[in-house]
């Protein structure tokens, strides 16, 4: 960390498991210190005392004790009560080593509208606080039953008028109620005690359940948080940036992994404010390569409908049981691995053309990507790889570079000419993500690879909801996808397959070829070509050589798409062929539950006969 | 089904899998139809042809063909192409043998907010569907862009005035936006062409999302169906209750019990109709007992719990390996089962006291339960018992009846006298319920046993939400609880264990005497103590009295809980002591993750001890 740059944070209400599983996941993110959420300390066998020295051990600060809640604005009775519930809290916070208690505004049917008193009994207790060395920063809940801005906030800690009483923002209570932070800046910078930062996708629904289920790290979500934060660092706020996020799927995860997705989105919130020193993400140009890891069985049904597809075998590693498979610029490696239960394959790595491949894996690096230790013979390409959060190899590299430092360089290419269908190149990728770690993705290719998130969307498919988000730069173009709710054992499979798509510029006569050629192309029902008649009317000689073919189409207001898909092979995987007619911007997702429909057709008819 | 009973049919959109699945599911859960969802058919590899003639074969109508969307108030190019779309789908009818089609309010950007022009093109529409014998439903979306009441439908289908057009109600699209269904009791029956049933958790966010996210079954939610569909009857509707039900958790979960769920909720609200001829539930006193499946070394860690606790072992049955424990009325049988991975123990039974346990047997048979084969001895009691969702058997029984006839009379009862602890009786049961069936499992237990349930609730754990609902009626009282999502690899098992509590009326003397006895209670941290005294301050020799015996506490509007709990026992299951003092009326949710937290600890102690 440099000098400059400001000190991270987390909540630990931000992640699973007790006190202790959570201080050891932050620590190791690197985490400068902590916000230590009651609850989590109310649970705890270890005193306030023992947590301190605990965080000491790990290199944590506590930068406050949080909640504490339905102090202000109350009658004289209520008043004493909470008084004796604060020094109590204060008593903790001694302990803790903890200068800094967030006092959230009221929602309390005891408490009255009534800025005056609430001014004078929050100097009262700041007064208190100050007794003992301790501040208070005060909080507009987005749902305080009258104070819910920070606008209206602030007129209170103005009018309180102590050094000891300051501000807790909270870019959540903030945006959520669509408030403008731009008045921030008018905040005098030692008045605000507190930053908390959380991101969240735009929902319609009751705020304070939309707070306490759907928060998301910043970069997650929708809302504008570099401009936000710009306000709170340019009204003078130097204390920690610090990640408050409620949310259900983080809750139940494992929290090292959540710990590192924090860190790694105020990484990229700090590059957007131009306070972070990490190095720009290298232009990337598309696809190189895409590996895929099957045993003996499996590379045999991948090698022959590559085949099918018009592929031909075009070169194998000198030193691994790697061989290529290209056509045009559509490269497959299929890499033998050990046998699996029953001939199984899977998208092992996806190599991508990087203007500098050594800049993009010490970005990644720096952005806590693990980077892949690489075996490789002295004479061989050092390739860069780190490793996605569902645990795919991502390689940087430049297929084009002199050879040595071409990946291409470790294959001895052989000249078999394929037989060709058209296939131009890899037209994207669908890559199925466990289900607690789709946002974690979508924010690793962001800010790891530089790629543009486009908006997530979702589709019922016949076993399930199905979530998915396409990231894509230029010709590289990844699409996540999630079950929406971790499946169960009726759906099938745990993990619906993964796909390499390719491209071709006429996919009826690539269809037709590759039935000549013998691949397995997956048979779509005659009900799918009826509805598309009634739904989008396309000329009936298409229609009937669409049904002929078994492709399907799909329409939008930039262009069309014509694509079509084999069966699933090695249990995992399957290949799409790809037609783009204008600029039509998305991947069929419409035509997805037929494709699941069809495939799982595909795998009763193999069950039944095996 | 009675003859004066209506015909119940299933949306397939309200099941998981393909057409193919949700049809045999929808067929051996009794129902007499269904509406085909139109991406259901346009997916399956079945021709329409085919679909009815498999429906006709599995004993089902096709009652509606649903949904079509976006056809009234256009212009007149968009309307030449509605009805070209609609002339394709009355093929489509046609070949299904289906008779009545859906058409959802509009909410095209093409639509215009002209009642006539609706009307005139509605019209249009019922005479082109008249001429091939079929009929239009014409339904009121809660979001369309000009029609979202029924009101309004009515209004437009009254105003074409043509036989084959009328209306669809919905109970989610009228109760959702709180309109008052009375009126519906002015429509002429004959104009009631269809009634589609859906209830759903009251929720404050966007009415779409709401409802193609979270709707539940009669009986599962908030809405009022009994009153609502009392009215639609009252108007003279003679067509089938049809359930139209979207939720994410049904979508994913297995099809065949989620179709049984489906009917005894419609069942159950035929019940409350008057309509249905179900055997009343019979009135239940309290619980009889709970049966502890163990294997022998769970077995023996149970058994010194029980001693510890101050029960005694009176009895064992006299053709089976079981034990009777007992102490006041808290009866606990330990029934030995083959040995599991390592010292196993679950709930297997719960037994209620009924006053006529042949009749909760036979209407538990109707609502679909499935009844338990018993084996027994001629001279033994015939213990009626049903299977709940998660597998629990539960028995009907008369504990004090005349020996033979109560379940008593298998034991052979020895005259050990037990330390005694002040327990007088079993509080309630906490029953995990996998992550798909709690929302079944809540209805099963109301339905079937009568059981009231209470409202649900959420709470923070310390790894996920969970979600607890108890239904309870006098003694008997059930709690059950799940993860609001389905855990994962990195949460301590994947169902939290179950609980059995029993009342004592001085908890504090009962833990004292307990420790004695070295019953294995669970040490509770010094920082919940330090909590409970700023949060509700209670009389410090109290306070100071709960430490010392590790109790907790809680308070409501009505009076005071103390419990406390053992260690969890053969990896499953652990107890509970519960004093209730005044009208207290929860079970203490509020110090469960308190408890969660402590489990945890214990279970890394003995994993690092063993």
């Amino acid at each position: 960390m440099s000098s400059t740059e400001a000190r991270r944070s987390i909540a630990t209400v931000c992640l699973s498991g007790t006190l202790e599983d959570k201080l050891t996941a932050a620590a190791r993110a690197g985490f400068d210190g902590v916000e230590i959420f009651e609850n989590d300390l109310v649970a705890s066998s270890w005193s306030a005392k023992e947590i301190s020295e605990h965080c000491a051990d790990l290199g944590l600060s506590i930068d406050l004790y949080q909640p504490f809640r339905d102090f202000e604005a109350v009658p004289p009775a209520v008043l004493a009560r909470n008084l004796r519930r604060a020094e109590l809290k204060f008593d903790v916070m001694e302990q803790l080593g903890a200068d800094t208690m967030l006092v959230c505004s009221s929602v309390s049917p005891d408490a009255v509208d009534d800025d005056e008193l609430a001014a004078e009994q929050l100097r009262l207790l700041a007064e208190r606080a100050d007794a003992r060395g301790l501040r208070i920063a005060y909080e507009a809940l987005a749902w305080g039953r009258f104070v819910n801005t920070y606008e209206h906030s602030w007129r209170i800690v103005r009018r309180a008028a102590h050094p000891a009483l300051g501000l807790c923002l909270d870019s959540f209570h903030i945006l959520s109620r669509g408030s403008d932070p731009a008045a921030i800046r008018t905040i005098p910078g030692e008045k605000l005690f507190f930053l908390q930062l959380a991101d969240a996708p735009r929902l319609q629904m009751d705020v304070l359940q939309w707070s306490r289920h759907h928060r998301l790290f910043p970069g997650q979500g929708a809302f504008d948080l570099t401009t936000f934060t710009g306000h709170v660092l340019a009204a003078g706020y130097r204390g920690p940036l610090s990640l408050e996020v409620f949310n259900d799927v983080f809750r139940q995860a494992d929290p090292a992994p959540a710990a590192v997705d924090a860190m790694r989105s105020l990484l990229a919130l700090q590059e957007s404010l131009g306070v972070a020193d990490l190095p720009a993400a290298p232009e990337l140009a598309g696809h190189a390569f895409v590996e895929l890891a099957a045993d003996d069985v499996a590379e045999s049904e991948l090698a022959a409908a590559l085949r099918g597809l018009g592929f031909a075998e075009t070169g194998h590693h000198r030193s691994k049981p790697v061989r290529l498979w290209q056509q045009g610029d559509a490269r497959i490696l299929l890499n033998r691995t050990e046998p699996g239960p029953s001939g199984s394959a899977s998208v092992g790595a996806v190599a991508v053309e990087s203007a500098d491949p050594v800049g993009s894996a010490r970005r990644a690096q720096r952005l806590l990507a693990p980077i892949l230790p690489r075996s490789h013979r002295a004479d061989e390409a050092d390739l860069s790889a780190v490793a996605a959060p569902d645990g795919t190899s991502v390689f940087f590299c430049r297929t084009g570079a002199e050879t040595g430092d071409s990946w291409l360089g470790d294959f001895t290419v052989t000249d078999e000419a394929g037989p060709g269908a058209g296939v131009t190149g890899i037209d994207h990728l669908a890559l199925t993500q466990p289900f607690d770690h789709f946002d974690e993705a979508a924010l690793f290719y962001r800010a790891v690879l530089g790629l543009e998130p486009e908006p997530v969307t979702e589709f019922a498919a016949p076993f399930g909801l199905v979530r998915s988000r396409t990231v894509a730069s230029g010709r590289v173009r990844i699409t996540l996808e999630s079950a929406l709710l971790r499946r169960g054992e009726w759906a099938p499979g745990v993990r619906e397959p993964q796909r390499v798509a390719f491209t071709t510029a006429d996919a009826l006569a690539s269809a037709s070829r590759m039935r000549e050629l013998g691949a397995p192309l997956l048979d779509i029902p005659g009900n799918y070509y009826d509805d598309l008649d009634a739904r989008l009317a396309p000329d009936p000689e298409l229609l009937t050589a669409l049904r002929q073919q078994s492709v399907l189409y799909d329409r939008d207001e930039h262009g069309e798409l014509l694509h079509f898909f084999t069966v699933v092979l090695g249990g995992r995987v399957f290949f799409e062929v790809v037609q783009r007619i204008g600029g039509y911007a998305g991947d069929g997702a419409a035509n997805s539950p037929i494709r699941m429909a069809a495939h799982r057709r595909q795998r009763e008819a193999r069950g039944t006969s095996a």
